[in-house]
């Protein structure tokens, strides 16, 4: 065993002395130890996001509660001693989801539990009364096509196999239903348990066609329609919904700094979103993301450590229904887009970590993201993951050449809780908190520190296709 | 291998050859083998246990559902041909939940998700509104003592262990609680798991202990309240709820048999109950059980297996609360109580069964029950688990002496959905209700047709503690 070791650490020894100029591994494993063990040890962070979710709570684009947890944000940056403090202001859009039901008439009478879809058009105030037509695809309601659907209600009945595949029905089912002239969608939720839980999230109407509700239904009432029409029985239901959309709203970003001690131009930005649906407490999407980021921060001003570059943290608005914040951001940085030399995110959740998809792609930059996520691996934290696609918020960064990274968990029950009454602060564990709060501060800061910086992509030509699908 | 095998079989047919008689395994291959071969590829049962949840849904004693689903069950079990179809009549109490709801006031506002606590009594019009006491035992309580608890409202805040473990703050809590001047309770709901799911379930009330209000509240909520008293705030609530008894309803057992060809006077009982809470579509509590039992004495007659002894399948009504049906029929067994050769209860959800718990203790009994569920290890069904305990309906049978079996079965998943609006028919798996009923069929059939019986016990002196904590 000892001998099998030796000659191991000797390999290892080898392969380190072969490159050219001091690792990254090297030169930061001293500030990387100090902060994996300050926020191993530390439970601020975790307690202050679970002030958050207890006494904010779920924080919609232009409520009330958003607004608070706007300005309590910014007080919680003063308080860690940031510099630069801001709040600039955004304008969000403000939809109101107001009450909704939906009752199934027939076969036999049952109150079905529902969530509108983020978004949606209401219902008249009288509701929506029809039979429904469930489709197992987006090929099956083209092929029963405008004769079968017309006047009807089109339930989305997929299985959820993955968020990407899933989301797709909440997103773009109802234009496609309305095309062939249905008067309303339910979607099965695209979540990956439920226990009678529906999920909410948002939905995109194509502009060329007629807006028509859409309700997101539990899979057990999506498949309980399912088996009544596979007895060959209709299902009628009444849909209600006063969802509508109220004047924009007057929102912000929230921003703090640690600024750079010799090129404080340089900024590498890291954050998440402060918004979050209607249902349960916005925990893991995305208070976890906005707490663990601040408390990175916090961790690295707290050890003396302080970097080359400026790092900002950024708590972006409206990343649920609309990405205003994300998008203001980058229009406020301006030319200085090409001093951003990293934005990171953190809006997956907070399970246990694996490290950080990036759109880096070269082997040099790989090289030293790699570097970095080997100082992670003790809370194997440390996987480089090339992605061709950024976070939400920092997706107009990225497509203006900025490198982008997201914190990457398991991601084992994420979609059990996601934009449901569940996303709680319970289900975030504290240790695993703790683990992305680590991973965050050593990749901001080795980032903010290293002489060099990871390699600038072009610009693409416009900022189109900004998803938003978490 | 081949040899290996060879040495197997051999060793195994020296074991068989050295019983004295015809082992029951040898007698009961073939219509054992024809049963769960039937069983296995026959989704009839299966189906009309969808039918029964879709159609029918929940069913609470009292309700006009539980009426439907008796008159539906006689004459489901008319149409497969039993004999001796009869609905005694059982007077059951009827409870009303009616409408309910649990603000917290303070130290913010929060709609709260609950489920009133089945039997308990309702609060004034105006609701009950209190400071929430948090504990997390009995002992705790008893600790705190009526200062700190008189004119509150005790919040059991226990983790899931075991349903026996949780169940009792859920049945004892609100007298507990009361003794010592609270005002109500709410109980952490006694389930294994949580996406802020309430689960319902019966208390008792103590008879010298004045009768508080209890509701049950998700794991989060329960969580909640606990971290806000632990910063030092203090939780007021509101709790509303109509919860009140009617008068008693008249509801009925559904009985039918298979007449045995010799000694059809000699009885094996089987099956389960037929009402459920009034969430949900008390899918696998307890159709399942009531279902399984029927599809198990359908096939045994379609199979054209007549046996020595009378089947007759039992759907006891009044399980959840109060056991009215489980007591009346064994009023109206009386004397014959002696030739009731065995009773056979499913009551513990249909995930994939193991064999049967048994009350039966005496070496020659578990002998010819471990040859019964050798007959079932194809379908991993096949062991025999001593228990003091008898399920909740055919105790108090077992209590007068009959042996009494309840099918087992892995319960992974049981108390995630138990008692819950998520109890529905989609957690049943075709697969695994199949092999329930393969293990009930060949039970039921071959103890009423072997040569013995199992011996009887001595009755218990008086029908106490029939316990119901399913």
């Amino acid at each position: 065993m000892r001998t099998a070791s030796i000659i191991a650490i000797a390999l290892c020894g080898a392969a380190v002395a072969s490159d050219t100029h001091p690792s990254i591994s090297d030169s930061y494993r001293d500030p990387a130890a100090r902060l994996i063990g300050a926020a191993l040890t530390d439970s601020t962070g975790y307690e202050r996001l679970a002030f958050l979710c207890d006494s904010i709570g779920a924080r919609l684009s232009g409520s009330d509660a958003l607004n608070q947890a706007i300005a309590w944000a910014a007080s919680e940056m003063r308080k860690d001693g940031l510099e630069n403090v801001s709040t600039p202001p955004v304008t969000v859009s403000h939809w109101i989801r107001g009450r909704e039901s939906l009752e199934m008439n027939a076969p036999v009478h049952r109150h079905i539990p529902m969530l509108g879809i983020g978004d949606s058009t209401g219902t008249p105030a009288s509701g929506i009364t029809a039979s429904v037509v469930p489709v197992a695809s987006f090929e099956q309601l083209e092929q029963l096509g405008h004769d079968a659907i017309a006047g009807n209600i089109v339930l989305f009945n997929v299985p959820f196999v993955s968020y990407g595949q899933a989301v797709q029905f909440r997103s773009r089912g109802a234009s496609a239903a309305a095309k062939l002239g249905a008067v309303a969608v339910l979607v099965r939720s695209a979540g990956s348990a439920s226990l009678r839980t529906p999920h909410t999230g948002a939905l995109r109407y194509d502009p060329n066609t007629p807006k028509i509700p859409a309700a997101a239904v539990t899979w057990e009432d999506a498949m309980m329609i399912q088996r009544w029409t596979d007895r060959g029985q209709k299902v009628r239901v009444t849909l209600h919904m006063e969802a509508h959309f109220a004047e924009p709203s007057q929102s912000a970003n929230v921003i703090g700094e640690i600024r750079g001690r010799e090129n404080p131009e340089q900024v590498v930005a890291i954050g998440g979103h402060i918004d979050s649906w209607d249902v349960g407490q916005g925990a893991h999407d995305d208070g976890a993301g906005v707490m663990a980021a601040l408390d990175a921060v916090r961790l690295i001003r707290v050890l003396g450590l302080h970097p080359r570059r400026t790092i900002r943290v950024v708590f972006w608005t409206n990343e649920e229904n609309g990405v205003a914040g994300g998008k203001a951001y980058r229009a406020a940085v301006g030319d200085a887009i090409n001093t951003h030399v990293a934005a990171i995110e953190m809006d997956g959740g907070s399970e246990q970590p694996v490290g950080f998809e990036t759109t880096s792609a070269t082997p040099a930059d790989l090289r030293i993201l790699e570097q970095i996520g080997g100082l992670l691996r003790g809370i194997s934290a440390g996987r480089i993951i090339p992605s061709a696609a950024a976070e939400t918020d920092i997706s107009p960064l990225a497509m203006a050449g900025v490198p982008a990274l997201g914190l990457r968990t398991v991601m084992e029950h994420y979609f059990d809780w996601h934009h449901t009454e569940a996303d709680t602060v319970d289900k975030v564990k504290p240790v695993e908190f703790q683990r992305n709060v680590a991973a965050l501060a050593v990749m901001a800061y080795v980032l903010a520190d290293m002489p060099d910086t990871l390699s600038r992509k072009a610009a693409e030509p416009r900022q189109q296709g900004i998803l938003n699908i978490r």
